[in-house]
């Protein structure tokens, strides 16, 4: 029986019943829940109970945006007004071989727009962006909100770790959603990434929502969904917002891995690299520069990767959180080459399971405590649509550790499908634009 | 990603994700599942994630049997094989004024038919059995398993705690489902009753699960379900399992409270009482009797509560776990009476009303540390289907803390309805029999 008579006061059961029945939760039930989960009078485990109810019940755009700024409330907010220019910022749901941040960010401050890349360290098939741009001798990750403003005034562009300050009712949620089998609500990955997004004070935000089999979301109705909501947040929180949905059945580029990924995403600064990388990186360089008020075309970004500006962003970039641009990047110990045990197309190239190969190599980690490999991952020289002949190179897999081939090889080999067919149609990269 | 590549190895999240999605979890899964989590393994939260999963999308019968399996394995079983008569025990799901297992026990032990009836202590309207009991001077609830089986043998009733060595992945579990929202989960209410009764070792069981506002299940529809889950439940265990629904819409008999009920029962015991609590007393004791392989109809059962043999089989049970039969009974220091405020027939007394108003005064416990009154209750002077009087007393509520009234009298003067009809007709106290 409830003991509440006093409807100010708000009861975690009565909050966790309501969902679990199926009601929408008010304004002060959402705003009392962060909070008291974010100083400890809510437990774990009721916390997990209301996540279950929510990822099975679901929550209508308000509370949503209710829960959204109950998180962002629960921390300290950064604010970018004081800058010269204005600010954008991108965020990738995650994907295989997804470098894009590394050359977007100095790419889009060649045009005056201020990027700050504020990143965590999730699990994945590789390391985040921050575990990439470790492998550069030097680079810091950990940088003070004044050294943040600093290289946004100076430089323009920074990828560095968000400040414990934001947000810390997400950290806490992100850390119970992930060992309680509740990462998959909608409503609460459309909050997470929002909550940290908002709080970190960009005035235009590109969404990059990866669909497919080495994205969170496998099928495209629920990718369309994360970024409708998404859309819809910012939206309420007046950040100017719009998500692309991107192809994920393949791997992005040629290489996954961490500084295999860094070699690559150089090479697209310096005019070259992989045509995917560079499509990418250069739709989401218009979406960022446009949601910021700047009026600059495909082509005049595509000049600032092959004339240098983009590459001289990146060294002052790199250099300004002390990393070595001269120095060699980490090559891994071992390699062990995959090659084609038949002629034809190579029709597939399974994003998910060369992600897991290379995930088995050492370029990911299996807990938030291990560390990662900077040299481990795969190269590919192959990709889908492409001709190839038996016994020719697929992929070069790389590790320090080479106990760890047998099981990567065992998964990569069979993510690779060649066919005795004329009729490949390449998929689109750019599924769709949400705003 | 999963790190998991050992098939006899399970994983919490997986389990969790399993039930999430629907899926129907293995034999193997929910022994691992029990089991780690009453060693710690498994933490709360994720138990309590994978109880909100189990409340929304349901068990099936194999996997609430394996369940309930699995929590009295975490524990030690009781063996009544070596007493010289059968066992028969009786379950209520609990109901306000529901002191049925006072008078049933002694008598159902009238007929050569052991009654083991180790109780929990819960959360009630009004305190649980052992606390009505504890109203008796010097009554003693805990008692040694040899205790147990001497009272068996030589009275051949015992009304006791439960040992903490019957399933206690069962008292953790209930525990965490308290605080979760979980509580209403039908598999698991099933399981949490049926481990007990079925490690508790007794032959035969009787199910009272009751319907209507002042029970646990509010409608026939989920009552039923428990009821069927129950029986199936002790039919797979090989205990022969009856369950009775019966009326919560209108408090048992004329007393709610510990001490009250005592002393409402030892007049059931004398050969008078309410008819209510005296029908349904006498229809499970016939049913335990039947269960236990006695033939024995109703008018024999009568006969021995108007004999004197209960009785003596109740002092009896008393005196020999301490109480002093001959003591008087706690009586709470402050009354205040409410009155009709018109004439008519009463044609609703609410049960949840009536239960909360008696636990406003004191009767029962908001925390499992909180004592209960001994003398605090509702003493009922009309019942529905009685002609009354505007300003005749209804009812007279009991507390030693009287500024505890307000509040008791606030609810107690909504659950009565007076009205100008002559057209009220009994609800049927028990409605069905499932076996």
């Amino acid at each position: 029986m409830s003991t509440n008579t006093n409807a100010a006061q708000f009861d975690a059961v009565d909050i966790i019943r309501a969902k679990r029945d199926g009601r929408v939760l008010t304004t002060e039930e959402i705003n009392w829940v962060i909070a008291a989960y974010t100083d400890g009078t809510v437990a774990d485990y009721q916390m997990a109970a209301l996540n279950m109810a929510i990822l099975l019940n679901g929550m209508n755009r308000q509370e949503i945006s209710t829960w959204t700024s109950a998180m962002i409330a629960s921390g300290e907010r950064m604010d970018f007004s004081s800058l010269r220019f204005p600010t954008s910022d991108k965020h990738s749901t995650g994907g295989v071989g997804d470098k894009i941040t590394l050359p977007l960010a100095p790419l889009v401050s060649v045009f005056d727009v201020a990027v700050p890349q504020l990143s965590g360290r999730g699990l994945g098939h590789t390391g985040g962006t921050l575990d990439k741009l470790e492998s550069i001798a030097g680079w810091r990750a950990a940088l003070s909100n004044d050294e943040v403003m600093n290289m946004l005034d100076t430089v323009g562009a920074v990828i560095c770790q968000a400040g414990s300050g934001l947000a810390p009712a997400d950290r806490k949620l992100y850390a119970l959603r992930d060992v309680t089998g509740t990462v998959e609500a909608i409503p609460l990955i459309a909050s997470s990434i929002m909550s940290k997004k908002i709080a970190e004070g960009t005035g235009s935000l590109v969404l990059d929502v990866k669909v497919g089999s080495g994205a969170f979301m496998k099928n495209e109705e629920n990718a369309r969904e994360l970024a409708r909501t998404m859309v819809d947040l910012g939206k309420d929180a007046g950040v100017h917002t719009v998500a692309l949905l991107t192809n994920m059945e393949t791997p992005l580029g040629l290489t996954i891995g961490n500084a295999l990924e860094v070699r690559e995403s150089v090479e697209v600064l310096a005019g070259g690299g992989p045509a995917d990388v560079v499509d990418l990186t250069v739709a989401l360089a218009v979406e960022m520069l446009q949601g910021a008020g700047k009026d600059v075309d495909d082509a005049e970004v595509r000049a600032a990767l092959s004339d240098g500006r983009a590459m001289d962003k990146w060294r002052a970039m790199i250099a300004g959180q002390g990393g070595d641009n001269d120095a060699p990047l980490p090559v891994a110990q071992e390699q062990h080459v995959i090659t084609a045990q038949a002629s034809g197309t190579l029709t597939k190239l399974d994003a998910y399971g060369v992600g897991v190969a290379s995930w088995r190599l050492g370029a990911g980690r299996a807990r938030k405590e291990d560390p990662v490999q900077a040299g481990a991952g795969i190269e590919l020289h192959a990709k889908p649509g492409d001709t190839v002949t038996a016994g020719q190179p697929l992929m070069t897999l790389h590790t320090d550790t080479p106990e760890r081939f047998a099981r990567a090889i065992e998964i990569a080999e069979t993510a690779a499908v060649i066919e005795d067919t004329n009729a490949f149609e390449a998929p689109k990269l750019i599924i769709d634009r949400i705003s």
